[in-house]
């Protein structure tokens, strides 16, 4: 029996967009386990999350679930990864060799998201011409060179702050298409006129302290 | 003329917590760049975030605004910072000193908000027995004795993610409060019994696919 496949050429809101990664990583790990079926139920308990909200993030952009049948796991994935764009094939270059570049040149977490590392770039001459891994180390000033020549969307930012606001007018000018910034300056689409996802990662540590506070309380 | 303040001890949605952290960077660069008293239609072009939504979340805990006077930045900032336990003195230790765990260590974050890193801790000969700064590397074999002689609230887990549920059980049953994952493999507060922060770097990632997809688009 076929699921009924609804249009989802239409604008999903940016609280489920914000959801959906999570469901993406879930499926991901039922389809790497054989899981073929689950329940909105089932998902609920593993998620932590009500079923009804898992219901209406789904039926979001098309349902797919039918009534004591359960979601199809892997056309569910399929469509969420279409959604996030993790199936289209990304190329992107690291600005920042220092610790964290080199953290996330190390995680798997590209690839299994379509985007490939094509180079990273610094402007310490410790660390320019050197390879690390499959990648090598350009000067930084290399930027525009590269950049031009060869087809990249993505650059990650994990350079000091002091360099982030020049790096990525840089990069905008390039025509680069997103920006994932880790420098914890606020970059803004309306500077720069491209995407930029600004990754605040001491946002999450006060959600720690808060949370910890509060089971204090308790 | 003094703010009438409201009562804060009430549950705040745990929406509005996500979004605290944004405001308290906000709010930290105005009070550094000395403005005392910013309206929300200052701080909603700033954060661009409706006006609207910014008089709802700031009201859920007391508002502080007034009519044609604007908000007290100060006293929002200190509220906040109460409400997020950025007020509390937490210390913390460092599991696994990789690029993350070094990157982390080099991060003015911690300080920023309350929080002081007191050690590293790895298993490899290489690293256990150095100093990074001024913070020693202990070997992980010393957790269980380090952790009950110094008074450690906050485990930071950036280890590699084989690891994580064990060393993470072993900190819960040292009576940890809060463990700050960077793991990828989601810890649940239910198994542990101790406050967990899950850091899922790949769902920023994500987030800016589907944004660059979306710009494409149009």
């Amino acid at each position: 029996m076929e699921e009924k496949i609804k249009n989802t050429n239409y604008r999903i809101s940016s609280a489920v967009i914000k959801r959906l990664p999570r469901y993406f990583r879930y499926l991901r790990e039922l389809l790497e386990a054989g899981t073929m079926r689950i329940s909105s139920g089932e998902l609920s308990k593993m998620m932590n999350v009500t079923a009804s909200q898992i219901r209406q993030d789904l039926n979001c952009f098309g349902g797919f679930g039918q009534q004591g049948y359960g979601y199809n796991v892997k056309y569910l994935y399929t469509k969420i990864s279409e959604i996030l764009g993790v199936d289209k094939e990304y190329r992107a270059v690291i600005v920042g060799a220092g610790h964290l570049g080199m953290a996330l040149v190390g995680s798997p977490m590209f690839a299994k998201r379509g985007v490939t590392l094509a180079a990273l770039f610094d402007n310490s001459p410790d660390l320019v011409g050197k390879d690390y891994g499959a990648l090598h180390i350009y000067d930084a000033a290399e930027l525009e060179n590269y950049i031009k020549n060869n087809n990249i969307d993505i650059a990650v930012l994990t350079l000091p702050r002091a360099y982030a606001k020049e790096t990525a007018q840089r990069l905008a000018n390039l025509g680069i298409k997103g920006i994932w910034n880790f420098t914890n300056v606020e970059l803004q689409f309306e500077d720069l006129g491209t995407v930029v996802q600004n990754v605040h990662i001491g946002d999450s540590l006060m959600q720690l302290t808060y949370r910890i506070g509060s089971a204090e309380e308790k």
